[in-house]
């Protein structure tokens, strides 16, 4: 009998495998693979330009990682495939892609290469958002009972936003594509052969509630061939987290180096595969995800409606809880865009000078300042917002700019937004009733020290900080050793095989106290922006021109 | 008889003189001495550090100029110096410097100099913000006749907010000082041995109004030692523009080169003396001088009452007219702040291997954007606000940013904010019912290409540029000449002396009409975060901490 499972995690630049020890969870062996196509938000390969907000991938990329990452991977674990009895699958979400019957995306077929809608489109892809406000008037209007299940409003990052934008902007593909299929349950059929739809994805993406997908008279009032969507929708059995979707093919084990017909779990969102990695599957712990964007998730006994949190699912997290999703749009990427675009070069050469990494220096000049000393506030909706105001046509705020002002300290000013706007929507989860007891945090940014620091002060609340390199992809393997039925169900493999905490960050008291008031002023900012003070964002947002296509995106001109 | 005059222009980063033709202005030579101190922002010399807002100057730095700069222009002028008929001076206003009864300035005694308010403090010392709230106050509640010419509020760069500073912060120093100087009337007296007192000054920046300071008992309701500040300003006779203020001395024959016994004219302040140059001291001829700052400069038969305009004096630019003025208190030092902070390194490559400026290479990347297509809006207020808020405790705000904005766009829309800056106090002075029938534009800006068209496109006129490289100082030799005696006026000597335009730039009707759309939105900014909308500004401001000093301020740590 084998005693290891595999994970595998489709993130949104890279995509990893890790094998992990079925008993305690102990990660054995682990491998990246950085996409060839990374994110196409410019044109696409060798093809058109691509307007403002939108987001692609290249399904051939996501393939690729089971071709090299997973064998990669096996190998560093210095095991024997033999010994391999599960494969698990989670990817972002909603990423979503149309396909012929037979699973073959339509971005692969030669005549439509060059369409940017027969792309998957990335979860971050935000053209879609007069869709989506279309879609929340109507649903609001019609009193759609599923609506307040996604506190209010439907996001322009979801399936039908993506579909009905398809559809309106090129009919063709829309009525071309047999299946509309989330990544995850695409990669789950390239390795067991079988169609299957992750219920995760389904309710908390496709506006699936109580057993039914939205009902035809309501897409027929948004586009009289959007029902059509429907059987495109219906492309398998729906599958709860962590079901046993298949057994590995043939074909899948030559390319992964795994013993054919090992079971496959159903695909699953990156986040909520997480809470079991974090062993936050219990009601009351929240977790939160720290990485290009930030995913808070929570199980509950019973459903609540919380304003501008944007999923609330039966059944969505593990079997038998209500599964709650939050987030934040932008936030490492935020950082990202920042180095990249506003890092003056002397601190690049002070950096390299030092063998600090860019962001580490900020860090270090950041640091000891005392709170509020920059004189600056921030909101990071560079990427949009997902909650509590669910717009992506929002942007970003800079304010409090003098002739004084330094890298570090709007560096500081970013870190702390988005630690401004955890707290927006931990407080709406306070709000609604819903105890948050502990919060652990995981994902790339938790390698950042002053960040978690941030975050403990603003949030007032001990960080409990998750020792795994690759906390989606060891809970890939979590689902899989539930699939393989090591484990009954999600609970106890998580306890057995979830990580440990690497530190608990406290919160200062005199800071958090400091940040009371910056917070204030944050919410005001924030409710000025983006609840009606000011339309000024949304008239910015209908200026915006296309970006022509820089040969490097990283130089100018 | 001689045909040439000096004149001779103290900047804020760099004094220089030029030497020119009496009949037609032709300029024969000049030369520019950069300040070895620069802008004391940080800390003193060897001293201690300086809190957030502070500006101070060096005045021997200022001497220097006339040591270095004055024979350095007649050199190259490659004219006999018997030939000077005049030497005029003008220099930033209000910068003001605290002396003893011989003129020695309190920053030169040993005693003295790690005492940062015995320093002349520049124009932009902008820590005197709440002084000057509490003098507009208590103009306001005892209806002080004068409060209204000056838009009804006093600015903190003025000499009243400064000295009271300085009688709180450190009496000692307040009453050391004898007297209390513009450094334009300083200088004067360095080189004529006389001290006098120019009106523009008095007027335009220490609120003397029909031929009186403020009165004592005013003075004594904000501190009951400020009335003695009446004698201290008391330190010479008050004259009008272009006066002649005496006749070089020995002394400063020996500094400058030029022949003892030549007449002196009053000092001046640098963006007066500049609509002579300009040919624009006739009514309805408005001057822009587009530098670190910016000011505006307006002659007209009577006076109107400009809400938020800084200054209506008369005889304030020249003898028979009343003089306006208004001013950006931050704008090319907003552009050198955004290169210095934010520009990333590869730009800062590229443009070396271009060839060019970073600042063009910004132009040339931001130059074909169509308006409003980088969907970014900001506010000119990194420095604070002159004109029409007169606060200069406001600071910059950037809204709109996204992933996809890049460092040209941030650029464009930092140009665009001066000029919506400006037209802002343009529409004051059409509101208050001042024709602004032609608008000539002078300084260093002019230079930039993009930025003219900017200007003309939001403003929706024609741009004059004025085609000379020192128009203060030409502004200044056009004074020395009047005070020789060569002319009988300002006027006569502007129309004989003044510099033409380079060229017209031309206003572009679509431009402008996309700009209008954009304005109304800065102008709800504006008015957002100035007028009340909300307090964050001074909130911000009140939380800054003060800076600890860099050893280079130029590189980070």
């Amino acid at each position: 009998m084998g005693r290891f499972v595999v994970g595998v995690d489709l993130g949104t630049l890279s995509g990893r495998a890790v094998v992990v020890d079925v008993v305690d969870g102990a990660e054995r062996g682990s491998a990246v693979h950085t996409y060839r196509h990374g994110v196409l938000t410019e044109r696409l390969p060798g093809g058109p330009a691509l307007p403002p907000g939108w987001a692609l991938q290249d399904p051939a990329d996501h393939v690729e990682v089971l071709r090299t990452a997973v064998p990669a991977a096996v190998r560093a674990a210095g095991i024997d495939p033999a010994e391999v009895v599960g494969v698990g699958v989670d990817a972002t979400s909603c990423t979503v892609l149309p396909t012929l019957a037979d699973g073959t995306p339509l971005a692969e077929l030669p005549d439509l290469r060059d369409r940017p809608h027969a792309w998957p489109k990335l979860w971050k892809h935000h053209a879609a958002q007069r869709q989506a406000e279309r879609i929340t008037a109507l649903a609001g209007a019609r009193g759609e009972g599923w609506l307040t299940r996604y506190g209010g409003r439907v996001s322009a990052e979801w399936q039908l936003a993506k579909a009905l934008e398809a559809l309106e902007e090129d009919p063709a593909v829309f009525h071309r594509a047999q299946h509309w299929v989330e990544t995850a349950d695409w990669l789950v059929r390239r390795l067991c052969g079988r169609a299957t739809r992750n219920a995760s994805a389904a309710g908390f993406k496709g506006l699936r509630q109580d057993g039914r997908d939205p009902d035809a008279g309501f897409l027929a009032a948004l586009h009289p061939e959007l029902p059509d969507l429907l059987a495109k929708l219906d492309h398998g059995p729906l599958l709860p987290p962590a079901a046993r979707a298949g057994l590995l093919t043939e074909e899948a084990a030559g390319w992964t180096g795994l013993p054919a017909g090992v079971p496959v779990a159903a695909g699953a969102i990156d986040a909520h595969v997480t809470a079991a990695a974090a062993r936050t599957v219990a009601p009351g712990r929240m977790l939160a995800v720290l990485g290009t964007s930030t995913c808070l998730i929570l199980n509950a006994e019973h459903r609540h409606e919380v304003p501008g949190v944007c999923g609330v699912v039966a059944d969505g997290v593990t079997a038998g809880h209500w599964g709650y999703e939050a987030g934040q749009s932008g936030v490492g990427d935020i950082f990202a865009w920042y180095v990249e675009r506003g890092l003056p070069a002397a601190y690049a050469e002070e950096a390299a000078r030092r063998g600090l990494s860019p962001q580490d220096l900020l860090d270090a000049l950041a640091a000891d300042q005392p709170v509020g000393g920059h004189g600056l506030l921030a909101l990071d909706w560079h990427s949009g917002n997902r909650s509590v105001l669910m717009d992506h046509e929002l942007s970003g705020v800079l304010v409090g700019l003098t002739l004084a002002t330094r890298p570090e300290d709007i560096w500081r000013a970013l870190l702390e937004a988005t630690a401004f706007g955890a707290r927006t929507v931990l407080e709406a989860f306070g709000s609604a009733g819903l105890a948050v007891d502990e919060l652990t945090v995981a994902g790339g940014l938790t390698a950042n020290r002053l960040l978690l620091r941030v975050y403990a002060d603003v949030l007032r609340r001990p960080l409990h900080v998750l020792a795994t390199a690759h906390p989606a992809a060891l809970g890939a393997a979590i689902h899989a050793a539930v699939a393989a039925g090591v484990y009954p169900d999600v609970e106890r493999a998580s306890a057995a095989m979830g990580a440990a905490h690497r530190e608990t960050v406290q919160p200062d008291p005199a800071r958090a106290d400091a940040y009371d008031d910056l917070y204030a002023d944050y919410r005001a900012l924030h409710d000025h922006f983006g609840r009606g003070g000011t339309d000024l964002l949304h008239r910015l947002h209908a200026r915006r021109a296309p970006r022509p296509a820089p040969a490097d995106p990283s130089s100018p001109g």
